[in-house]
């Protein structure tokens, strides 16, 4: 009954555009970054950036020393992670650096590959990216929670979570166990900046912090400087660097929103918290009009960059049906709502994980698609369940 | 009696500073691109390249149309490559083309890894490349000329070659084969355009061709659609794409030399190959003066982009040393030269790759420190050998 037919009715409801929510193409920051104008424009020379090289004697030494202080800067006016005596390594995104991480936690000819694991719901590439190349030093293991074969293991503790927003500390927590922390999300647009993280590797990325995911800019910040060497040999290895064009442009935005006396920082992560928290309020309201679906419910916790409590506001809904609705991707893919199924994160086919990052246009589309699918299974059997 | 002592009377020789031959890093163009001035300069808003998408529904979803439609240009106006109905796949440089490559060209659940060959002398980086994450779809197999292994197997041609400069094509010519076509020296400023490339897989990059090594963009051209879509993936999977500042800025420059209205074009290759040829001839006029150290010989041929005859001039020199000396690389480093040792390229310790790229002044105190050396052994043992 809760599923349209091809002569349905209500198959007016698929008559519009399809509505890509199944990535999180970070766009909906676009309008800010529209209104600073020049302030973060740059340009570049010709004969700019023809070397390999940066700074040769740095453990990365294709890292440009200006992102280098962005990046220190950044962490130090946000309060959200400790840099001093860590080591800076850049990536073609943090997912250059997961791979990079992976290489630098194993050594080759151990007995076995050495088990990689994250509590569900994971971030769901995750599988994919550690087993495509079959590689014998490390292999996709899977949910952290049931995770009990023996031997040196490899814990991804993504916080807060993607897909569903929580925060979470490691679950396995054993001696033999190194951890990658993945701390895209921890920024204060998403989430309260509870504590300055301090963890042997954390992941943090251009495209969730700013917005700016087309330059594909990551970095790590390692403790361990013979880590740090060899998250470096795994890019040379890879790709022999990172686009120092991008790196350029990174540590001039970077470098605009820790200078509060050019007010893009504050203004930055005002605009993307008011603008998650909006989406957040309307798209909870629609959900709250009926019983088909629900939301996962966050804590407020004071915000130590914001000086005042406020509530998590995910980059990802991770959404959940409540009726007898098998597979709500299949679900919502009959009305052209094109979001990831749960048991992609190793979760049930009951959720789906949908963008809030998108454009306006877009997001406002889902709410309106959102609340017709809620009155017509409303409609069909009386209450929505 | 060729080896420096502490103490001896020619020690003045190691006086002076480190001389860095042992990467290409092809600064040597610097001057060229200095000279256009704002031709190529980009300017990039602060809300540009947001998303990680450029065209959704071409084969490589994050290549801007921009840079494929120059790289179709470039190859076109050169002669030196077949892109008609041939696929293009971006890449974090060429390195992270190959990997790519090697994912496409293979498949998990086979009984043995596939092995991977290339002839001697191969470029140093392909072993280590090839092997170091241990992965079960592929691996290092060494020297084609001696591969004698049953089975399906992958054949890099670097053509023409790094590190000796040779044109050469497949020797292993079974029918279990797979070719990936290196061809990042394939430019008029290395060596004559003879014929345009139409293989399977063929990369290019923007470090060698241009001399923007920083930029960490290359490309393949492709003729199988699945072999796209493979190396797309493993991109994807990888780092998620590719920068798209730099995917701008080589479309703007590469654009600049294929169009013939600006001179950019003539004057660049012309300008490479004068650089070239003058270093190749300065070189060889030191190495005649005694017969210490030789080097290869090579073939003029018609260029067809240049309308004449002309003799190779390859980004890097393959030295040999003609005496006693057992280890090249550790005499020269002894003189403060460092270049690449022979064996890492699956060859004898006697020969060294020193780069030809490098800026003026470290490939002229390059010369002259050669010079004083080849001074220095016949004055300690009469002719040189």
């Amino acid at each position: 009954p809760a599923e349209p037919k091809d002569n349905d009715t209500n198959s007016n409801l698929c008559s519009g555009p399809v509505i890509l929510l199944s990535h999180g193409d970070p766009t909906g920051f676009k309008p800010f970054w529209r209104s600073v104008g020049d302030k973060c424009k740059v340009t570049i020379d010709s004969c700019d950036f023809m070397s390999y090289l940066t700074d040769v004697g740095t453990v990365c030494w294709f890292l440009e020393k200006e992102l280098e202080e962005a990046i220190r800067q950044l962490h130090s006016t946000v309060g959200n992670a400790v840099t001093d005596d860590r080591h800076i390594v850049v990536g073609t995104g943090s997912t250059q650096l997961y791979h990079a991480a992976l290489y630098a936690l194993t050594s080759p000819g151990g007995p076995e590959p050495v088990n990689v694991v994250s509590a569900v719901p994971y971030y769901s590439s995750y599988p994919e990216e550690t087993n495509f190349l079959c590689s014998a030093l490390y292999k996709w293991a899977g949910d952290a929670y049931t995770f009990d074969k023996e031997g040196p293991y490899i814990e991804l503790v993504t916080m807060p979570n993607n897909p569903d927003g929580q925060v979470r500390g490691p679950v396995v927590n054993r001696n033999d166990g190194k951890l990658i922390h993945d701390l895209a999300y921890y920024w204060p647009q998403y989430t309260p900046i509870t504590a300055q993280a301090d963890y042997d590797i954390m992941l943090f990325t251009f495209s969730k912090s700013m917005g700016h995911a087309g330059s594909r800019i990551g970095w790590a910040v390692v403790k361990d400087k013979n880590v740090a060497i060899k998250m470096t040999k795994y890019i040379e290895l890879n790709s022999i660097g990172v686009s120092r064009e991008s790196q350029h442009r990174a540590a001039k935005i970077l470098g605009a929103v820790s200078d509060s006396s050019q007010c893009i920082g504050a203004n930055f992560f005002q605009y993307g918290k008011s603008l998650m928290a909006e989406r957040w309020t309307k798209f909870r309201e629609v959900i709250n009009r009926s019983r088909l679906f629900s939301l996962p419910k966050y804590m407020e916790e004071y915000c130590q960059f914001s000086g005042e409590d406020s509530e998590p506001h995910p980059a990802f809904a991770w959404l959940k049906c409540n009726n007898d609705i098998e597979d709500l991707e299949i679900f919502l893919r009959r009305y052209k709502i094109m979001g990831r199924g749960g048991s992609l994160f190793g979760s049930d086919p009951k959720h789906v994980r949908v963008s809030m990052l998108g454009d306006e246009e877009t997001f406002n589309l889902f709410l309106e698609r959102v609340s017709s699918i809620q009155d017509t299974i409303s409609n069909s059997n009386g209450n929505g369940i």
